[in-house]
């Protein structure tokens, strides 16, 4: 499928990508370009990637697909870099986690660049873990993996990434940037940041006695505070309208409680209950091949 | 440890326990006692009891364990019912969620039983899943029992039921009713809430792309609305004081990203992280065993 793939930032996704496109034989070389010999030391040691260097510009000649997979916040250097060296018809695609601001700053930066077809991805993948040592060549396996395609543009080369995304396992849904960051938000962006807020309400004595229901509530919390402040930043909006939301429900609840109107939380409870086992179904279906996973 | 134990509602928890006393050798018999012959019929089945029949009065004689397992709506109209046979000298448990309010009815309905030793227990397992089949005679393992027992009496019954829920797997931890609805509020009541009000933002769109973090964000919502519905009535105030905490750190959050104060995003971010991954040591110390289990 590819000759060589430039991981930019080897890290739980890049370095995934690598060793599920390595084992499944659709790039004869990958070579990982990051800021740290020792990332790359390790990525190449799981076997992520077959070739490091710390330059990116150097790092991406030849390759016909690039992936920009580092923290948010490292684009728009990166892209300054290596926006004037990609190869001629090469693709770029990147795997944040919001879309509207990375695919301006990244655009932006390719407009002296007509002839680099750039597809914007975001793989639903990963959980709180980070790093190359936490990669699996199965990790998109049964995911589902978002394509935020600018319009009309690189039809070819936005079918070769969705081909190659669901190779890797992935369900590939299509929408506009706009749309992924109001959904992502909704379901991605704004829990991160309540469980992290329910943490916030407990003390010592409650610790102690946590049960695996809240470790479950409060799993996406261990993320990586960085990665995840990236992500605000860059969908502030959406998650602000996904919190605000929230907020209304939670309020509604704690009202509905207070006056003893417990008709209308067992209404909340029923319906909580009915959406979530759907969710289950919906995800079921679709991805018959996670059942039974071990994440 | 117990000749006869008598199970009122061998659901997933009452269920379980008979299972595990069972295969543990620590009853000679175990009778399960139940509205509906068809729920009866499935413990039998799964091994969780060896006797059942629909008369509660009839049930508890010659017990010297009568566990109340049902959902707390029923204790009342149960206790009116059972106190007056329970036989002399026998312990009575019950396996509710919350406590202040359950121990002082069953305290008032056991006024004229002072030689029955009435010993509350909260055992913190078992997840959204409910009824007999889903028990199972490890459900207790590496798991916390919180139990709240009167002050001064009953030391020798109270021994025995620690003795038992320690040898079920679980960690015992004893408090009063009022500190355990506290905490419980905190760690299980308020977040339930929380996982029903977030599924109550999602519309269709987003429930097509829903992963496993919010699945497991969510996983409690897929409880029995009737069971939760029956703990929020039975710890209102403390449910609405942990609920108050949490929107108010979740407003402050969402305050910060409107203001794109993001220093202060980063330490909560910080602060979560650091929380949790604390409470995954604290628990994978409490409960080695735990490691690895499949729920």
């Amino acid at each position: 499928m590819f000759r060589k793939v430039a991981v930019i930032g080897p890290g739980l996704i890049g370095a995934s990508m690598g060793m599920a496109l390595r084992k499944r034989g659709l790039a004869d070389s990958v070579v990982g370009i990051g800021r740290r010999q020792q990332s790359l030391d390790k990525a190449l040691a799981v076997g992520a990637i077959d070739k490091a260097t710390l330059g990116a510009a150097e790092g991406v000649q030849e390759a016909d697909l690039v992936v920009l997979a580092t923290p948010i916040g490292a684009f728009a250097e990166l892209m300054a870099r290596i926006a004037p060296v990609i190869p001629p018809e090469a693709i770029l695609t990147d795997v944040a986690s919001s879309k509207v601001r990375v695919v301006e700053t990244i655009s932006q930066a390719l407009h002296a660049r007509p002839d680099v077809a750039y597809i914007p991805t975001h793989p639903m993948a990963g959980g709180e873990q980070s790093g190359p040592l936490a990669a699996s060549a199965d990790l998109f396996e049964g995911s589902v993996c978002i394509i935020t395609p600018l319009t009309n543009t690189f039809p070819e080369s936005k079918g070769l990434i969705t081909r190659m995304w669901r190779a890797l396992g992935a369900r590939v849904v299509s929408m506009t940037p706009q749309a992924h960051d109001r959904t992502v938000a909704r379901i991605s962006h704004m829990p991160h940041l309540a469980a992290a807020a329910m943490l916030g309400v407990l003390d010592d004595t409650d610790a102690g006695l946590c049960g695996k229901g809240l470790l479950d509530t409060t799993r996406v919390a261990s993320g990586s505070p960085e990665l995840w402040l990236d992500i605000c930043k860059t969908n502030r909006e959406q998650i602000g309208v996904a919190l605000a939301d929230y907020i209304r429900l939670l309020q509604a609840m704690a009202d509905a409680l207070a006056d003893g109107n417990l008709g209308r939380l067992h209404a909340v409870l029923d319906s909580a209950k009915e959406k979530r086992d759907r969710l289950l179904e919906i995800r079921r279906a679709a991805s018959p091949a996670d059942e039974g996973r071990n994440h």
